[in-house]
């Protein structure tokens, strides 16, 4: 059965096999979910940037822009990573004509290599992240343009009040 | 001299008047560039999504959804603020038809109020922080639509070997 999905439906799709690639440490699947100059239309050319750029933040890290240097911090991660999972949680999907905002709780637990160089699995970790991912829609489908994960500090709850700003 | 002004170059008017209107503890300013159901044309409402909405990350928090939620969380960092400044570096714009993306680098040297009630500051406190911000353009201006920062942890430098993902 095949019927047309609707925007959001869509969206949370690309989202999803973003994670998916991760978690299986797909680099090819994973660059080609992130958007490509050649994946813009021409109306987009109208200002004075060539093409939108991407960039991406993990949690931690500054601020990584343009395909080369956000695709090689995957590579990075993936060769230090040998176990990694995400549960998505408080998946939330905005789109606005050709743009979607996500935004979701990733509930991580990875594993590095193992120190000693064994078979076993290294330490396993549990992290709270936050991320908002923005995606485009191309004629290959919703492209990720952004994407910004950082760890949750606060206590959770309802009434935080934390008095950092930004 | 009122020369057109470049999409780029509005874009970084929208940014910078968000952080001068924090800087200002200006909460309607704020409250007024922040997206606003209203500003949203037609065209937007092709998906099962009413109108877009407004996420916010302050650094270390948890996802907050929705106008009501987001400026609820500015007054809350105001009253709490005695004090704060943004040094902006390695501010970035990626446009692509109506929506911006704007990642910088937001140096920030803030202070709460005092711990005994006088009118001295309390400590002055910097962080490095650094920020996603997707702006929709509308006809009242470029307005905001989602605002992610959060905290550099790792060491900077060319070179992180970090193995947290998300």
């Amino acid at each position: 059965m095949s019927t047309p999905r609707t925007d959001v439906e869509q969206v949370e799709r690309a989202n999803t096999a973003y994670y998916e690639a991760m978690e299986r440490g797909d680099f090819e699947e994973l660059s080609s979910l992130w958007l490509n100059p050649s994946d813009t239309s021409d109306d987009d050319l109208e200002s004075e940037d060539e093409a939108p750029s991407v960039s991406c933040v993990h949690p931690g890290w500054p601020v990584l822009s343009g395909r080369g240097e956000v695709l090689r911090s995957y590579a990075l991660i993936m060769a230090n990573t040998e176990y990694i999972q995400f549960f998505l949680t408080d998946v939330r999907v905005s789109v606005s004509a050709d743009t979607a905002l996500v935004t979701c709780t990733e509930n991580i637990l990875s594993g590095g290599p193992s120190p000693d160089d064994s078979d076993e699995l290294g330490p396993l970790v549990g992290q709270l992240v936050v991320a908002t991912n923005v995606f485009r829609r191309t004629a290959d489908g919703w492209k990720l343009w952004s994407h910004h994960a950082s760890p949750v500090l606060a206590e959770s709850g309802e009434d935080e009040d934390e008095d950092t700003a930004g």
